[in-house]
């Protein structure tokens, strides 16, 4: 499993600096749909030019109007971009066609989509797919649990799974949706000692997969 | 029906000097989602700034972390945000939450939102709801019909509208959907002129309205 580090409610300047103290331990890094929100673009190129060698994720979530938005984000360095699973196809089919052209990837957020939405979405085999408990559905409605319905969604497809992961989680996690990537935000950005943080995600990861 | 001016796929500068020269003939200027995600929350100030006695829309289509994206929409001085009907119903509790104590208004965007989606969100009287054909759908898949069965929607409602509305296509819409906005973008905004074009769908809403 891979960790993708999620930037989040952070001044740019401040998301360079955490990202700094954890790289060794995480893989991807995303520029989270705040900072792109607040900042920008801008946002996304900070970041990758900060850490040329990561895959930068561009949580951009988007909704309408894929060409210009993944454009907009390949060109700014991300190596992967975000849509909802719960838009039109006709917009995933852009995302993918973007992401084909700039030999990039397509991550779609699961978030709220149906059983019937989930079938549909699986005929895009080059995406990743993200099993998403959202910041609200955490923090208002004390939902933290992804279930295990999830997992036979993931025969051959690339999975990420996102919200509210920690430490305690990954074993469980493993068991049940085993995904390719764990996304972790506020586990690692908010704890007291963030480097130290990621370095237990990595370990215990390891010791989980056994190497 | 009051017009919404939607500034899309523009610089911050280019936004401002079109709908200079527009005001006269539009009610509402949203900033849109294509300039938040490229040029972050100083979009939306920057138009505040320039037209400070207009309706400013914040276009950001949240799909969640609403606390944190609407405190930043009305805190840099947008009047109404846009949230995504496909979104968990906690989030657009939040986006309520939020607008009612900053005395500003929620729109709910409901693209690609189911018909028990719709049904659910009705509960949400004091939101604004915006029947929307996205730009993928119109672009993509040359869908610009809407359809009347929204139309049972609107009882008591507020109703937007948006998504390649044109001055010929503004009286069907009076007498299907009968929205009080309609969002337009193109139609002005690519307009050889725009002055023009923005005053000929106020005239043409004056006469339907016959006024």
């Amino acid at each position: 499993m891979k960790i993708q580090l999620a930037l989040d409610r952070l001044k740019i300047a401040e998301a360079i600096d955490l990202a700094k103290k954890v790289e060794d331990s995480v893989d991807w890094i995303e520029v989270g749909t705040s900072l792109i929100k607040e900042f920008g673009v801008t946002s996304i190129k900070e970041l990758k030019n900060a850490f040329p060698t990561k895959t930068i994720v561009a949580d951009v979530k988007t909704n309408d109007n894929a060409r210009y938005e993944f454009e907009m984000c390949f060109e700014a360095g991300a190596d992967v971009a975000t849509v909802m699973g719960v838009s039109p196809l006709v917009t995933i089919d852009i995302c993918m066609e973007v992401a084909a052209h700039y030999n990039k990837k397509v991550m779609i957020d699961l978030l709220n989509t149906s059983e019937q939405q989930k079938l549909e979405l699986q005929k895009y085999k080059d995406a990743i797919f993200c099993l998403h408990v959202s910041k609200d559905q955490q923090e208002e409605a004390g939902m933290a649990n992804r279930g295990t319905a999830d997992n036979k969604f993931s025969v051959g497809l690339q999975i990420a799974a996102a919200g509210g992961i920690t430490l305690e989680s990954l074993e469980q996690l493993k068991a049940t949706v085993n995904p390719e990537v764990v996304i972790v935000g506020g586990a690692i950005t908010k704890a007291g000692n963030p480097s130290e943080a990621a370095f237990q995600f990595k370990q215990k990861i390891a010791e989980i997969e056994g190497k």
